[in-house]
C-alpha cells in the first residue's frame, strides 16, 4: 500500500479522496485541511488535521490547492523527501521547485458543488520531475481515471488557455443565449438539446468540419438582421465571431 | 389520414419524411425537388416529381427550402387552399403572405449529413395564422417530436440569434481550443470530456450558476498570462469575452 496525505479539501481533494477510497495499492492516511471546519466531510473517513506540523509521513502527498498558495504550502511541508504533487492546470511544475521529487496530477474538468461527476472518464494530465516518479504518478492516476495523459508543463498551460476557449468561453455563449431568450420570454430549453448537440458533435466530427451558421454561409441578409436584434454589446461579440468564421472558413471556399 | 406533400429534399426533408413514415394520422404522399437527382432517396418510397405542375393535391404543403427560396415557391404553387408551412427558423410567417393558410414548422437543431440524430427529441417551434391551424400543425408536430413550442415571428427571430450564439459561436470557441492544442502537440481528445460536461451542467444549472475560470474569479495574474500564449487574433477574442464575463459576474460580487 503506498501512503498518501492530501493537502486542501475542496472539490478536487474530496474527488481524489473518494476516487482512492476502493483502492487496492494507494491509502489517503490523512487529509489536511487550514480550516477545520471544512474537513467535516472527511472527520469520520480518516485521519485529518489543521495543522502542517501534524502531518504524517507518507510517500505522495497531493497539494489540491488555491494556485495562489501552492509554492508557500509546498515549502512548508515537514516532509520533503515524498513525491509531492498540485492538482493545477495553470501552474508550473516549478512551484514546487524547493522539493527533490516533484510532480502535476491535474484532473480537466469543470467541478461545481451542485453536480455530480464520474471522475472516471476525467482526463487527468500528469508531470514528475523524474522517470521514475512519473511511472508511481501514472500508476496512481490510473486508480483514478481511465484517461491519463503526459502532458508538461508548457503544454498544460496551453491547455488550461485552451480549456477557457471550450468550457468557460463557450459557457458564456450560453449566457447570452439564455439573456436572449429571457428578454423575449422564450423558454432556455428550447436550446438545450442544441447545445448538447453541438459539442458532441464537435468531439466526434471536429469543430471545423461542425462549423454551421450564418457567418459560415456567408449569410449577409441574416447577419445583418441579426445585428438589429442585439444590444450592444452583444454586437460587438456577434460582429467579431463571425468575423473569425468568416476569416476562417472564407478561405476554404 | 392528413395528407402530406413535402417541397425539398435536403436534411430537414429527410428528416420530417422518415419521422412520418409510421405515423397513422399524417401520410407524405409526395416529394417535390426541382433537381431530380436529389430525390433519389425518395423514389423507391412514395410519389416524387421536380415539376411543381405536378403536386398533388394535399392537406398540408411544407416547404423545406432554404430561406431565399421559401417566398417564391410559395408563390407558385398551384394549389393554394391548403395549410402550407415553412422549416425556417430565420423567416418571418409573412414570406408566406401570399397564402391564406400559412405556418411555420421549425426544427431548432443542427444537422449534418455526417451524424444522426433523435428527431423525437428536437424542440419544434410553430406558429399559423389561425388557431385552428396552430392545433393542426401541433398535432403534426407531435408525430415528429416530444417537444413542441408555440413561438411567434418575433420570439423566433431571436430564438435564431440565441442559436447562433449557443451553437455557431459555441462551437468556434472549439476551433480555437483544438488550434492550440494542434500548435502544442496536444491531444484535442483531452478537451472532449470538459466540452459536453460544460454544455451539460449550463442546462443543469444555467449558465449563469455554471461560469468558471479566470474571468469569473477575476483573477489577473492567470489573465496575463494566458495572454501571452495567444496569438493576436485570438487575444482580441479573449480580451473581450473576459470583460464580458467580468461585467455580468463582477456586479455579483
Amino acid at each position: 500500500m503506498i501512503s498518501i496525505v492530501i493537502i486542501g479539501a475542496g472539490n478536487v481533494a474530496t474527488h481524489l479522496f473518494k476516487s482512492l477510497e476502493n483502492s487496492e495499492n494507494f491509502r489517503v492516511i490523512q487529509v489536511y485541511n487550514r480550516t477545520k471546519e471544512h474537513l467535516n466531510f472527511f472527520n469520520d473517513k480518516v485521519d485529518t488535521t489543521s495543522s502542517l506540523n501534524d502531518l504524517k509521513e507518507a510517500e505522495i502527498y497531493i497539494l489540491a490547492l488555491k494556485d495562489d498558495v501552492i509554492e508557500a504550502v509546498a515549502n512548508s511541508l515537514p516532509h520533503n523527501k515524498a513525491l509531492t504533487l498540485h492538482t493545477s492546470g495553470a501552474t508550473s511544475l516549478d512551484a514546487l521547485k524547493g522539493l527533490e521529487r516533484r510532480g502535476v496530477l491535474y484532473p480537466l474538468q469543470t467541478f461545481s458543488k451542485n453536480k455530480e461527476v464520474d471522475f472516471t472518464e476525467v482526463p487527468i494530465c500528469i508531470e514528475a520531475n523524474n522517470p521514475k516518479d512519473e511511472d508511481l504518478l501514472e500508476q496512481l492516476s490510473l486508480e483514478i481515471s481511465k484517461k491519463v495523459y503526459r502532458i508538461d508543463s508548457s503544454q498544460r498551460q496551453n491547455l488550461h488557455v485552451a480549456a477557457v476557449f471550450v468550457s468557460n468561453f463557450a459557457n458564456y455563449m450560453y449566457t447570452v443565449g439564455e439573456d436572449i431568450c429571457k428578454v423575449n420570454d422564450i423558454p432556455f430549453e428550447i436550446l438545450h438539446p442544441l447545445m448538447i448537440e453541438t459539442a458532441e458533435k464537435a468531439t466526434k466530427i471536429g469543430p471545423f468540419a461542425a462549423q454551421t451558421g450564418p457567418a459560415k454561409r456567408n449569410d449577409l441578409e441574416v447577419i445583418n438582421r441579426h445585428h438589429t436584434l442585439l444590444t450592444e454589446k452583444q454586437q460587438e461579440i456577434y460582429k467579431i465571431l463571425t468575423k473569425s468564421i468568416q476569416d476562417l472558413h472564407g478561405k476554404e471556399l
